[in-house]
């Protein structure tokens, strides 16, 4: 009994998606699908790069929360467009829930859409919401083994971009380690090391989005 | 139709749970559900504790992981009892997934089971599973806004344990902030801040586990 339901709520997911992705596809809008533990760092990298990009690039915000509206908010101060999801305790987005946010966002002349997703590094794999790529982010902290040990997220993702990386000196964390785990599961999988703090590495980051949206035109 | 569903999940494993409650109750075992975000440290937490409180205490630790057995085999090297739950991609236990992992467990003189739940701030915190009670680990590099955020788990836990405290140099994150939010939410919750790492505050941590199994026999 229960593997057909699930199935059936996964298939009506991912229909739906389809209709995202053809929605920003006539518009020539890259979407990414952001995607990590809580805290790795995904609102600060988002508000570095809205602010670093913003004479480039068009972009707009899905903020997606358990509760609060702390992260639209630090993202709307940037001057870029955010919309909020509050999930009521759901672990993840899905697409019906981006599609009402999409109902409420400008997409005139938007160049990129960035789904914050809610931090956790299980359950929000499972589900595509419209994204042209998948992307996690796994910050220093949380440890070099994160790859192998949770690796569906790794398996879907276009790009992990390993933040906080200016805690290298204070942490037991091997770069080549988490990045050869993640090819292990994922031999496509492209990887950048950031510092949305210090700025590190965000040159790369910023000419990644770049090249991905030149693709979408 | 979906909501008698997931009430008739939570019933069943409620029920579950309360067996397991009672067979713990019976032997005097104190048992606490451990979770957090992955990377929060809660193996090493558990490492550390393993090894500090061994004269005093026989205890066994169960694993949930969604995928390896890393953590279990760094518990058994310790030389305590450790019990391997893999999820097969599930974001949580559950007490039908702990009820297995009892069954191949020694309880004889066990004085503390503890269940290390999948790194997940959000979806454990649904889910009882035989505990007397449970224990959120928060680490310094996630942010004094999780409990904000992520409330629910800081809603049910009996004490806030704030890990990586020997990070506080490097980060910004005000202790009395995140204590404060978990207060807001639940004004019963306990608050100690550790270092699995440097063994700062183990000590409060390790009266802690004494004084609640001390209130079982």
């Amino acid at each position: 009994m229960k593997i057909p339901v699930v199935r059936k709520i996964l298939e009506a997911n991912d229909q739906m998606a389809e209709e995202l992705q053809a929605t920003f596809a006539a518009r020539q809008i890259l979407c990414l699908n952001l995607m990590s533990s809580p805290g790795a760092g995904k609102t600060t990298l988002l508000e570095q790069t809205l602010r670093g990009l913003s004479s480039d690039l068009n972009m707009a915000v899905i903020e997606g929360d358990v509760q609060t509206s702390n992260d639209a908010e630090r993202i709307a101060a940037t001057g870029a467009q955010a919309i909020q999801i509050n999930t009521d305790g759901a672990c993840h987005l899905d697409s019906s829930m981006v599609q009402e946010a999409v109902k409420q966002t400008d997409l005139n002349a938007l160049d990129i859409l960035f789904i914050e997703n809610v931090g956790n590094l299980v359950c929000p794999a499972a589900f595509n919401v419209g994204e042209d790529f998948k992307v996690t982010v796994l910050s220093l902290p949380e440890g070099d083994d994160k790859p192998e040990k949770y690796p569906s997220m790794f398996a879907r993702s276009k790009l992990l971009l390993i933040n906080k990386i200016d805690l290298l000196p204070y942490l037991e964390f091997d770069v080549e380690r988490a990045a050869k785990a993640a090819r292990t599961i994922n031999p496509e999988i492209e990887v950048l090391t950031v510092s949305a703090k210090t700025g590190e590495g965000m040159d790369e980051w910023y000419a990644w989005l770049k090249g991905r949206r030149q693709e979408k035109t």
